[in-house]
C-alpha cells in the first residue's frame, strides 16, 4: 500500500480523523516532507517568508486496523530513501545557542552517492526519521515539533532503517503520522535542523495485544531504549533513568540499587535532541545485558 | 620510569609542590588508587566508616621537566591495567536519582579474563581513568572530586589506552597526577561510581611549546573533543558547544552559522558524567571532518 503524503496533520491530537487504513501485518510505502514543507528548497527563499503554522507536516493519520486502546503498535522501519537534495538551516533566535544565532543561512545541500555534499565537504548520509507518533491520550493535543509520550518530534538519530519502534495505543486505530526525515543529524542538533529532506519510508506494522508503554521504545541491531521527554536536559535525563531503571530492575531481577549500579556501568546517557519545545533522551539497554524481548515480556 | 602510587594529592592546587620528576619525551608507569583509597575492598567496610578527605588520591604530582607556562602538555595513553577486583556503589544521598538513593549498595567486582562479573552478568571492561590533570592558574584550588579547566575529575570514558589528552600548562612543569581509573562506566555514570579499581597507567609525556587551551583536549582513534564542565548540565553542554564551534570555524575556514550547521548535522552532544561538583560534555569532532594535527595547529 502506497501512502502518497497528499494528506498530512501538524498536531497530534486525540480527536484526529483516520486519513488512510491499513491492516495490521501489512506493508506500507510512505511519502513524507521535509519539516519546511519543501519551501525552503528554492534559492532566495527564506524563513521569514515561511509560514511556522506549515512546519513539521506529518504524513497521515494512519488507522491500523486491529490497533486498540490498550495495546502497542509496533512499527518496523525497513528502509528510507531520501531525496536527492535537501536544506540545512540557521534560524534567528533558534538552536541550542539561540542568543548568538542572530542572521539566517539556509545551505541547499545536494546528496550524490550517499554522501551529502556541504561546505567543501561529503558527509555519508544517516537517513532517519524526525517526527512520528500516534495520537495522544483523550483530550490532548501537540504540535509535531513537539515530543511527548505518543511520540512527535524525539528527532533521534537512531530512529533508521532497520529499527523497530513500539508506540502506546491511546486512541482505536493507533493514529500513526510520520515526516521529517533527516539526511543526517548529530545527537544534540544543536543547530535547530538536520538535513531536513523529503522521504520515501517502507514500513510494516503490527500490533502487540494488551501490553502498555510509557514512553515510546525504540529497537535497534544493538539495543533497546525508552525515547523520554522532558522539560529541559536535566529533567528529560531524570525521567529517562527513572523509566529506564525498572526495565532492568524486572528483566534482571535486581533491586532498584543493583540496577542503578548495572545503569552506571553499562549504560550511556544519550542526548536526541536539545533543540525542539521538549527536550529528548535515551539509555540504549545493550541486548548483551538484555534482550527486546524479555523488555516486552515484562512490559 | 616508575611511580609507585606511595605520594597523593586530594587536590590540584596552583601552588602544590612536585612529588616526583619527569623528562619530557620520557615514558612512566603510574601506580593509581581506586577512589576509595582501597578501603571499600574489604567485606563489611562501608562508606559512614570511610573518611571522605581520603577519596579520589591522585598520584602524583610529577614535575614534567621542559614544561612551562603557556605551553600544552601532552600524556599519551599507552596502556591501562587494572587489578582483579574493583568495587561499584550506591550511597546513600548521591549520584543523578540522589534522593532516590537512601540506602549503601557495595558490589565487590571480580575481574576474570577481561570480564568484570556482577550481578550475574560478564561484561567486558573498558578500563579509562577518572582523575587526571595539571595545577591550575595562580591562586585556584580544585579538590581531585572537581572536574574543570585543569582536567580533574572528568569521569570521562574515552579516556583509555590508545587516546591522547592535552593540558594548558599552568605551572612550571605542569604537575600531572592521576587516578580514579575504572574498569568500566557509561557516560553519565548515573550511580556515582564506575566499577572502582587499582590501575598501573604507562603514559608518554611530551611538551609542546606556546600553544594555549581553554579546555582539555582528548583524542581518541576516530575524533577530538574538548573536556568541558559547567555548573549543571544545560551549562556544560552550552560551554562546551560554544567552545568546540570556534575549532570547526577556524580548522575548516567556516563562519559562525556554518560551523552551527556542520555541528548540527555531524557532531555528537555527548555526556561525561552528570554526578560530579561539576557535569563534564564532549562534542567528538570526527577526524574525516578535521584532523587533530589542524585544531593544533590553530590553537
Amino acid at each position: 500500500m502506497i501512502i502518497d503524503g497528499e494528506k498530512v496533520i501538524f498536531s497530534f491530537d486525540a480527536a484526529m480523523e483516520a486519513a488512510y487504513v491499513a491492516e495490521a501485518g501489512s506493508a506500507l510505502t510512505v511519502k513524507t516532507h521535509d519539516c519546511f514543507y519543501q519551501h525552503m528548497l528554492e534559492e532566495g527563499s527564506c524563513i521569514s517568508t515561511f509560514e511556522m503554522d506549515s512546519a513539521n507536516p506529518a504524513t497521515g493519520p494512519i488507522y491500523v486496523e486491529g490497533a486498540e486502546v490498550g495495546d502497542i503498535l509496533k512499527v518496523s522501519i525497513e528502509d528510507i530513501e531520501v531525496a536527492d537534495r535537501g536544506v540545512a538551516m540557521v534560524i534567528p533566535g533558534a538552536g541550542f545557542l539561540a542568543d548568538q544565532n542572530v542572521e539566517e543561512t539556509k545551505l541547499i545541500i545536494p546528496i550524490e552517492d550517499g554522501k551529502a555534499h556541504l561546505l567543501g565537504l561529503e558527509l555519508p548520509i544517516r537517513p532517519m526519521i524526525g517526527v512520528i507518533g500516534v495520537a495522544p491520550e483523550e483530550g490532548d493535543s501537540y504540535p509535531t515539533n513537539t515530543p511527548w509520550n505518543h511520540g512527535g518530534n524525539m528527532d533521534t538519530k537512531d530512529i533508521t532503517a532497520g529499527t523497530t519502534l513500539y508506540f502506546p495505543v491511546r486512541q482505536d486505530g493507533a493514529l500513526l503520522a510520520l515526516g521529517d526525515a533527516h539526511a543526517l543529524m548529530g545527537d544534540g542538533e544543536v543547530g535547530v535542523t538536520g538535513l531536513e529532506i523529503q522521504a520515501t519510508v517502507k514500513l510494516k506494522l503490527d500490533v502487540i495485544k494488551d501490553k502498555d508503554l510509557a514512553w515510546p521504545l525504540l529497537e535497534t541491531e544493538e539495543a533497546t531504549m525508552l525515547l523520554v521527554s522532558g522539560d529541559d536536559v536535566e529533567d528529560a535525563l531524570r525521567k529517562g533513568l527513572e523509566h529506564t531503571l525498572p526495565l532492568l530492575q524486572k528483566g534482571l531481577d535486581l533491586s532498584w540499587n543493583e540496577a542503578t549500579i548495572l545503569a552506571s556501568l553499562s549504560l550511556d546517557a544519550k542526548i536526541s535532541q536539545l533543540v525542539d519545545p521538549k527536550i529528548t533522551v535515551r539509555y540504549p539497554i545493550p541486548k548483551s545485558i538484555l534482550s527486546t524481548e524479555r523488555i516486552l515480556e515484562i512490559l
